[in-house]
This record gives C-alpha cells, sequence and structure tokens, in this order.
C-alpha cells in the first residue's frame, strides 16, 4: 500500500482576487524516483507575489500555470528516496517544488541548500530569490554609489527589507515605505534612516519631506500611486528600478505612473529586470548576504503561516493583505 | 521718431489646452542694443510641444514663462543693429528670441546659421532642435544597433521625422506611428518601412501585426495609450526612449502606461533625456544631418504658417491636432 500525499492545483482562472474557486486540493500516491530523479518531502513553501502572473493567461517569461495543474511556488524540502547520482536521500534542497507535500525531481533548478547556515524559511527569503533579486537589482541595475539617497517601497517585504539594509551596508541613506507602524518601526530598527507609512498620510508628501535632497534609486516593488510619489521626487540622473507592482498584479486594468515626464526632466531611467538572469551569480549574492547575517549587519526575517498545503489559498491572500514582515512562508 | 515693434506675452495660465485668455499682444519701441548686445529681427518662430510645460507652474528644466513676459521660443533672424564684437549687421543667427518680431541679445545661446546649406525653418527643425533631439535620442540613449527594429511615435513630426531616416541610414527597420494618411503615406515615401494610421486602427493591433520581431526601440514622443501599445511589443533588452508625451501635455490629470510590467519581462528600461545636455556635441549632430541632407538621404520638411506674432495661439493650437507635417513654423 503506498502513501499518499496532497497538492494544490490551479482550478480556474481567478479575475481580481483569487477566491475558494480558483483552487483545488487533490490527493495522488507519492510518486517514485524514474532513473535520474528524486523525491521531495517538502517542508517549507515561498508565497510571493509574482504567482498573481503565473496563473494569469499571458505571454510571461514563463508559461502560465495551466489549469488542473499543481501551482507552481519555490519551495524548501529533504529528500527522501533518489535514483539521482546527485542527490541523496536526507539531502536539504530548494527548488520550484510546487505547493505539494511531496515533488519529483531531476535536479533542474533545484539548489542544495546549508540549513546549518540559516533555516529553510531563510533559504526561501534573504538568501533565496528574494535577496538575490534585492542584491542584483541594487547592484547591477541601480547601481547604487555609496552617498547615494535610496528609496524602497515594499521596504517590510521579502526583496524590499534586504534592499535598504544592503544599501545601508554600502554607505547610502535609507528611505523605506510600507503599510503600517508596526512594519515602519521595524524598518527603524533594522537600521533604515526614515520609514513612511504609507496607510498613514500622503506618501507623496511624506517623501517629498523625507527626501529633500531627492532620490538617486527608487527600488520598487509596488507600482500605481507609491510608483508615482517616488517619480515626483527624483534627483537628475536617478535611477528607478521596476523589481515588481504588487499594487497593480490584482487588478483588471492597472494603473500606470502619471508621472512620466520626470525621466525626461531628471534625465532618469526605469528599468525592469528579472533575478533569473542573474543565475550564474547567484553564489556572488549567496556568499555577500550569508556574511553579512553572520557579522549580524542583516537581519533576515520571515513571516511563517501553518496549515500545509490547503492554507496556501488563504497565505496567497495575506500576503496581498501584507500580513508578512519579511519573508511570507508556509510550513508543511 | 522709434518704430514699433510687436510681441505675444503669457497673461494667464491655461487648465487644459490654452485659449484666447492665456495671451496677450503688446507693442514697444524697437530695442537699442547696450554695450556687449545686438537686436534681432526675428523671422520664423519654432512651435514644439514642449512650450505646454513652458507655461505650467511647476519645477521643470527651466523655470516657467512668467505672467506679462514674452513667450517662450526658439526662432530664426538677423541681426539689425550690434554693439556685440561677434555679431554684424546682417548675421542670421538662431536662438530663444521669444514669440517677438525684435529681440535684444547678449549672445547667449544664439548659434550662427548658414541660411546657404538650408533655409531658416530647417534651422528651426531637423538641423535645430528636433534634429539634434533625434541624433543623441537614437545614438545616445537608445543606442541603435544595424539590424534593430526601431518603432517611433509622432513619426511625421518634427523629432519623429528626423528619427525615422537616422535609423533607417544606420540599417534598422522602421515604424513609424501617425495620425491620418496623408501623413503616414510621407514616411513611406521617406523611407519608412511600415507607417500605422493610429487613428484609423487600434494601434496595438497595428503594431502587433508590424512588428512580430517585437522593438528594439521605441522612440516615444506620444505617451498614453501610444506608449502603452509600444510596451506590449517591446523584444527582450528594449530601450524605451522617453522625448515627450504629446498626448499628455493639455490634461490635467495625465495617464500613465498601463503596461510596466513588460520592463520586468522584457528586461527593457525607459529612459528620458533633454537635449539641452548634448549642447557640446551638437556640431557632430549639424555635420552628420546636413550631410545627409546634401546627399539626399534625408528629407527636412516644415510646415510653415504665417500670420506673424498674433497667430502664435492659432499655430500652437494647431501644432497640438497634429496639422504639421515635419517641423511647424510661424512665419513673421
Amino acid at each position: 500500500m503506498s502513501a499518499r500525499t496532497t497538492q494544490l492545483r490551479l482550478a480556474r482562472r481567478p479575475q481580481g482576487f483569487p477566491d475558494e474557486h480558483t483552487w483545488e486540493v487533490t490527493e495522488t500516491e507519492v510518486p517514485s524516483p524514474a532513473q535520474g530523479q528524486f523525491v521531495v518531502a517538502v517542508d517549507h513553501i515561498s508565497l510571493e507575489p509574482a504567482m498573481r502572473g503565473w496563473i494569469r493567461d499571458v505571454r510571461s517569461y514563463w508559461p502560465p500555470v495551466g489549469i488542473g495543474e499543481v501551482m507552481r511556488a519555490h519551495a524548501t524540502g529533504t529528500v527522501t528516496e533518489s535514483r539521482h547520482s546527485g542527490y541523496a536521500v536526507g539531502d536539504a534542497v530548494s527548488g520550484h517544488f510546487g505547493v505539494a507535500e511531496h515533488a519529483l525531481s531531476d535536479g533542474n533548478g533545484v539548489v542544495r541548500i546549508d540549513t546549518g547556515l540559516a533555516g529553510p524559511p531563510t533559504w526561501l527569503g534573504a538568501l533565496g530569490l528574494p535577496g538575490m533579486t534585492a542584491w542584483f537589482g541594487l547592484f547591477d541595475v541601480g547601481r547604487i554609489q555609496h552617498g547615494e539617497t535610496v528609496v524602497v517601497s515594499g521596504a517590510a517585504g521579502a526583496v524590499g527589507s534586504v534592499v535598504g539594509q544592503l544599501a545601508k551596508a554600502r554607505g547610502c541613506r535609507v528611505v523605506g515605505i510600507a503599510g503600517g507602524p508596526k512594519k515602519c518601526a521595524w524598518l527603524k530598527e533594522i537600521g533604515f534612516d526614515e520609514a513612511i507609512d504609507y496607510k498613514a498620510h500622503d506618501p507623496l508628501k511624506q517623501l517629498q519631506e523625507a527626501v529633500p535632497e531627492g532620490i538617486d534609486v527608487f527600488f520598487d516593488n509596488v507600482g500605481g500611486g507609491i510608483l508615482d510619489a517616488g517619480l515626483a521626487n527624483l534627483r537628475r540622473g536617478a535611477r528607478v528600478v521596476i523589481c515588481g507592482a504588487v499594487a497593480n498584479y490584482n487588478a483588471e486594468k492597472p494603473e500606470g505612473p502619471r508621472r512620466l515626464m520626470s525621466l525626461i526632466v531628471c534625465r532618469a531611467s526605469m528599468t525592469g529586470f528579472l533575478v533569473l538572469d542573474y543565475e550564474d551569480r547567484y553564489p556572488e549574492a549567496i556568499e555577500g548576504i550569508s556574511e553579512m547575517i553572520h557579522s549580524g549587519r542583516l537581519q533576515a526575517r520571515e513571516t511563517v503561516v501553518s496549515g500545509g498545503v490547503q492554507a496556501f489559498p488563504e497565505a496567497l491572500l495575506g500576503l496581498f493583505r501584507g500580513i508578512n514582515t519579511g519573508k511570507l512562508v508556509l510550513e508543511v
């Protein structure tokens, strides 16, 4: 008799926010590896804003998750059975294992993680793709220089909190934009020079007061009105790094920034990027960030919710409501 | 008894399109030059979309034109009286002479023009700031490469028509977006590979058909929905050059591009620039463009309207209605 295992599948493409009709929980047998494959027992699943894009039926950097397919997700886990020469039972790994208790893998895109260095949730956060995104977005796309003013939106999130700490370590003045006094207090705690609560007052005015010198690098995770507030406060030669636009992900008609003329007046640029393009250089970022974690110069924080794959739909909505400080992770 | 001369002054800041209350025609004596000054009799005045910004009371690259001041304008003319060692009576010049029949100048920002090489209107067009804008926007900001696909909006305008011809000369495939069949026919005539009439059909769909390979460089003069159509058709690594956003210049609440996620998916950038930053290098562009005019590889075209400074208000509205093919110039 084989053991059973649970997955979450895409049942229907949502309009606006995903709801109870979007997902379907299914049960199968735990898969058996063919030659060159191994099985992973998933322990933590990453929740990320980009997931809303993955279930949208449009051309993007990845094909959309198909109806009936297991929802795509980064996750960590342990190898429980292996017919792959590179992976042995007991190995701790991360990869695209999906929203599932068990996954079959051929090792493609799988990374071995050192759980002695940091727990699995951190390998989905500061030492995972969010950390890589912060590193390459800030250094390669934003090209920050010592002494510059850096503003980051979604600052208390998985990417933003690393962005701010990396920029501080490089000698920048750092202002974070986040939602709510608790998140803002945390930002000050981890070294941000200023924290703006966009829910409390008009972010545009707050930003004007916080950066009278103007912004050199605006690292945007949010889009919409927050991006406009940034554009209104650029300094000459500013770089706007477009990392995400979470404000628009559930909108059927996203709102664009109205202040594009700032790009002309400030001779500024706005650049999008995908962390996947930097895959060859992840080791450089992992080394840099783990060194900072160990020396206490970077705080890696995660919000871990429990409930297993069945709890994924609610956790994803929580992400868009901003329940998390740092990386949001689902424990399986 | 001194001679009289006419100017057009800003009387009131408009909401939306400028109207009859915006301007005031005044008459003064023809000015007399002090030591180090000279007087220019203006013959042609440039009309440009940026003028709408110059009369807006906001921080920009130049201070706004003040109420009661002569309207700022580039113009050409002839020196009629001089106490400046560098300029003699009869010299043909261009500069910021304003919407006026006569201007007093100390030579600051004044360029000597060779009317044997091309008539004064061309010195406000392909050999003036629009030509410089096309040159540096395309080569320095857009960094076009041989064989790339270049799309330009406002393609039949002063800047766009030069952009397209320069890109063709560098071996690019060039698609222009313009309003109306006459302009589109002219674009084909001057060598554009395709011309899209945005008034005839949905520009987004037309663009999809015209550039199945995707856009490498989108040179945007228009903004709004046209910019969105461009963003929807970018190729990986695309550069969007933000030169202007004429669709928004008279709007109190400009519309932003909704498809910013394309910047992420395509790892693309959007960059604003001001031609003024390239002033030191104008001679390089003037040399390149005049050589092309003379060898017949670039057609410089102007639409010249008459009526003198009194006709400026109507001519400016005409610019926003798109009455011009090539550069719009007012004859004094």
